[in-house]
């Protein structure tokens, strides 16, 4: 087996992959490299999406690291009903995640196996309901669990958070090349914290360096959704459970998530009607 | 199972571990969660200790996001020699990184067991030769490779890298119950990031917060390293390939990582001189 080589997939990807009932579309954030920001955007991106009056659900699959529970403020335990479990409901956002499951400051040591399994019923044994949007906040890079992931759920596509740093980028191409594998359609590349604006200078300085989202989106042809800031005020939303994003519409520093939204839910428009691409394996 | 067991040790964990010959000191650089600096750490801490006098290795297991070979400027392919892998060197530094192997932007897909093996291989088939530190640079997280490693490898101890985010240090607490169970002592938590001086007016700004760092270490009983500013000047290093550390002595942007190496030594001493502690199981 050569590292190039993708791994065999597992027997229910090579069937046609089912849809979740009454979810439209599935969209995974990943990244190539943690650390970048991608539960943020995960984040905000299913806050703005239930703001502009969207049906959203957004699944922890980040099972070493879930940070949604801390980030969106809640540390509720699911119940269960009728044989499915119920998903905690916080800022307008149906949530699943393994840190409901496993709080604390206990590591979860599960292998693969158990993992997967975990996050098949996070996917199909969840009561859901009617969605537009299930946004899954992947685990990063392209281990076992993202794999796994993106291979059985029918996800209408990929959002992949970077920061300018050639690091985060090596890493990020390495994440595009991967769901290009899989056949996932990658629906842009996020800068996050393109730069960061002085508090009290303005002074603007470019901390991960700048622009290497936009030149790598080029390079790989595929969209790029654009740039957000490092912006402390979103650091802060998050780690006190009150994402920025939960903000009004009109404050400026929710905007940019906003604009994230739209330009995503128009992206999963354009793959929809493009249809399923038939690929001829060679 | 629940959540809260370990897993079961693989078998040669059970038994003594192995010394690695020639190899006086095993030092993991962990983290939580990823992004949050690991390799920066560990790959400025080995030139660091390269540049006291001491004889160095660095090991890349960050299978999923090999970024050694980046940082330290080189792609070399490492070669065979008498039924041993030969080390590229760079810096005065043993490296070995499965980027190496894996050259480009291909993801890599292996799963476990694969790369268990490769790890293996990495610890006892490369000709490290006569080292007095062998820096591991771990994967983020408390996922399948970091743990066969660090339950395989005899190690000296482990350092913890966090931000001072409170995302960051939830994970960190797990990172270092992950080494508590599994008895690897722990150095030390450093806190990166942990602030920042505006180039232009000096201005520092608490990104990340602060703090959150040494609070943390001093929660959990755990020797508190330091913190590093989030200083563009150390990203450009490793994005460069020619990391901060190997300015001269007197550099007072390299002067941080020579202090932190002074201190992992002088810990690494510590831990040697208690020798291994006797636990009773309950």
């Amino acid at each position: 087996m050569s590292p190039q080589q993708p791994r065999n997939a597992p027997p229910q990807a090579e069937q046609p992959k089912q849809p979740i009932p009454g979810v439209r579309h599935l969209v995974a954030v990943g990244s190539g490299k943690g650390g970048v920001g991608k539960t943020t955007v995960a984040v905000n991106l299913a806050i703005s999406l239930a703001r502009l009056g969207r049906k959203v659900g957004l699944l922890d699959a980040d099972v070493y690291g879930p940070n949604v529970p801390l980030m969106m403020g809640t540390q509720e335990t699911p119940l269960g009903a009728n044989d499915r479990i119920r998903p905690i409901e916080s800022f307008g956002v149906k949530l699943m995640s393994i840190g409901f499951m496993n709080p604390g400051d206990k590591p979860l040591v599960w292998r693969g196996p158990m993992l997967h399994s975990v996050i098949q019923q996070f996917l199909r044994g969840v009561d859901w309901g009617e969605l537009d949007y299930l946004v899954i906040d992947l685990p990063p890079g392209t281990g076992d669990v993202a794999l796994s992931l993106i291979q059985s759920a029918p996800l209408s596509g990929a959002v992949i958070v970077t920061t300018p740093s050639d690091v985060s980028l090596e890493d990020a191409r390495k994440a595009i090349n991967m769901f290009a594998q899989v056949r996932v359609p990658v629906l842009g590349l996020v800068e996050n914290m393109s730069y960061l604006i002085a508090p009290g200078s303005g002074e603007r300085i470019d901390v991960f360096g700048h622009g290497g989202g936009k030149r790598t989106a080029e390079k790989m042809n595929v969209p790029f959704l654009g740039e957000l800031a490092l912006n402390p005020a979103v650091r802060i939303g998050g780690d006190t459970g009150r994402p920025i994003s939960t903000r009004d519409s009109s404050d400026p520093e929710a905007a940019p998530f906003r604009e994230l939204a739209l330009r995503i839910e128009a992206r999963c428009q354009e793959e929809q009607k493009a249809g399923p691409k038939i690929t001829v394996e060679d």
